[in-house]
């Protein structure tokens, strides 16, 4: 078995933080004894070529190309870093949908606030999935810089349609920035076929990496049109007495000193995907995900809050008369973990929900883990 | 011996990164060995109360209150997210030193094209040590919004006079910054003597913690002036439907996801250091280093490049006809860690000082490893 922490615990809080595989936890853990033995610049030196490595394992997983991958400390910098780099204008609008992460719409209200840039929240189908017809409508009205989004919700259930929304912004000419954080790794992400110009990711979720690592892809045709909010000496070159270059490939957003044992081991994980093959990994997780929301809609008092078209590994749910927190924290009494979800997590939810049970399923899930949890809820 | 890596290695390198001490390695290990166990949310919630002891630690190591110190992924991010909340107005000056380190030179460079701000570089007095009487006459010219340098320079071996600026700057009433990712571990720093308003610094160098780990300090006054440059769902709170609420302390410069196992480890470091006893670290450091110069000045064709009127542990020297990258190379083949300085790293030295080999000595070096680094020289 490849995933010691499953020997422990049913682990579904894959939407949390995912148990790493063997070969990412060797990877970390032999890099940061050399560095303790050697030192942490001659360890980098030793290991130039792993941690180089990191952008061709990256940009392979999802169709980039190794020079517009930059490693970055966690999805949310990666993100930011792109964001707070576009040049906004006043009057300039931003358009994103009610499924969006209240972190990101924290940053667009910043951005409105000082930029007098306008937040447009597109419209719902029926089902909750954004609306097609509406975005389109709404990128129609013109004035658009920007549409953001993520390929999936932290807390409804649901996939975004991210390749049509990609072909959307294509006709209209608009920038279209996807947070993948809970997508990589999860089902197939190819930056070509969804039509993205921007794309942020985590390593502790569905790449099963480690905590403090992330990474954003920027399209070649973008780099020099985004000046990182912040620059250093390895994003830009100095060049006295007072004067500096911006390198011009993704690595302009990354800061010369970081974690690079994360950076190796998150290497070591998007191969380690690629080898499992994501087309597998989605089916697994789709029908572990379904099996789980048949036993919820089966148990007494549990309602799925989840929505949408296309259902993700992410499944939220409420059981009458029980406090989330309550419920996960008699689950991991059984050894079984989920998360809650928070409203204050929500973005633009209309549905205002209150706080869920979360349970995220993965590929090295079993039916029996799901059985446990199930054995572990209220009635 | 509680430092493993002085088995294998005379470490002469801690200046770029320094070797950890078993109880950093145990409490960084130990908790990624966790995470890889029960799951990254589930071991940050078991070790929560190590994980908050990290601002107990800093803050008790520099004379700060635990809620002026967020934890920040390593020292530059650290010092951008201070320096790029500065609300900046056009006109205003910033003022810095000659041995300013080129990557905030790069951002004040960056600061001054968007914002309109002069970047003034105060003149050293004879010996390269910046000119207290220069910087007050500079003071008194007016318009100065910041005074910005670092606390111990990479390349020239001086410790800046930080508390006799930070007496000038409050004589003024002008904001400052101070670098102190060489000095935090090497010699007393004490935020209420050195009176800064803001301190940066790492956790890899000489406070011997993990790579990819920073912290920043800011003075409560000044806190709720300072918008930081990104914000996210830790460092402040969604009120739906539009708007947001920055948190009052520090952790607002934090983001919420982060190496939570580097965390832990460098409250550990701190911690370690401040039981070793800084007075002690620094004595040994500056007779370590003292006995280098010595050496060097005695054999044949080195040229210690040193100025200043108060050396740190930091020694720059090269060896007539020999590149710098071959002196490093041919001594890391004989077991001894040193580095090189670059020219693109001396921000706005007056020498434009071609590359050298930099030996940066800490307390658990010994004689005989200086004595292992000279019979590695050429001669």
């Amino acid at each position: 078995m490849d995933t010691p922490g499953c020997a422990k615990v049913a682990h579904l809080n894959n939407a949390g933080a995912a148990l790493p595989p063997l070969p990412v936890i060797r990877a970390l853990t032999e890099h940061l004894e050399l560095e303790a033995a050697i030192g942490g610049y001659e360890a980098a030196d030793r290991n130039a070529a792993a941690t180089e490595d990191f952008y061709g394992a990256v940009s392979d997983l999802i169709g980039a190309n190794p020079d517009e991958i930059a490693y970055v400390e966690n999805a949310t910098r990666a993100w930011d870093m792109a964001f707070y780099a576009i040049p906004f204008a006043r009057g300039d609008r931003i358009l994103t949908t009610t499924s969006e992460y209240s972190s990101n719409a924290i940053a667009y209200r910043q951005v409105a606030e000082h930029r007098g840039v306008r937040v447009d929240v597109v419209p719902d189908d029926a089902d909750g999935t954004l609306s097609l017809d509406a975005l389109d409508a709404e990128l129609a009205k013109g004035d658009v810089r920007l549409v953001s989004l993520n390929h999936i919700p932290t807390h409804n259930g649901l996939i975004n349609p991210a390749a049509a929304v990609g072909r959307l912004c294509r006709e209209h000419g608009v920038l279209y920035l996807l947070d993948a954080c809970q997508s990589v790794g999860q089902l197939p992400v190819d930056v070509g076929e969804i039509g993205c110009d921007i794309l942020s990711a985590t390593g502790r979720k569905y790449l099963r990496g480690p905590r403090g690592t992330g990474f954003l892809f920027v399209r070649r045709g973008i780099l020099r049109t985004l000046e990182p909010p912040f620059l250093d000496l390895h994003s830009a070159t100095w060049k006295a007495p007072d004067a500096y270059e911006i390198r011009g490939d993704a690595r302009r957003f990354e800061t010369w000193e970081r974690y690079v044992a994360g950076q190796i081991a998150l290497g070591v994980a998007a191969r380690y995907t690629a080898e499992m093959g994501i087309e597998a990994i989605q089916e697994r997780v789709t029908g572990l995900a379904g099996l789980l929301r048949e036993r919820l809609a089966a148990h007494p008092g549990a309602s799925v809050l989840d929505r949408g078209k296309r259902p993700s590994g992410i499944v939220t749910f409420t059981v009458d008369g029980h406090d989330p927190a309550a419920v996960k924290k008699a689950a991991r009494e059984r050894g079984v973990n989920v998360n809650t979800t928070s409203p204050r997590a929500q973005g633009y939810d209309p549905r205002a929900l209150p706080s869920a049970v979360r349970a995220s399923v993965h590929y090295y899930n079993t039916e029996e883990e799901i059985d446990l949890l199930m054995t572990a809820l209220p009635r």
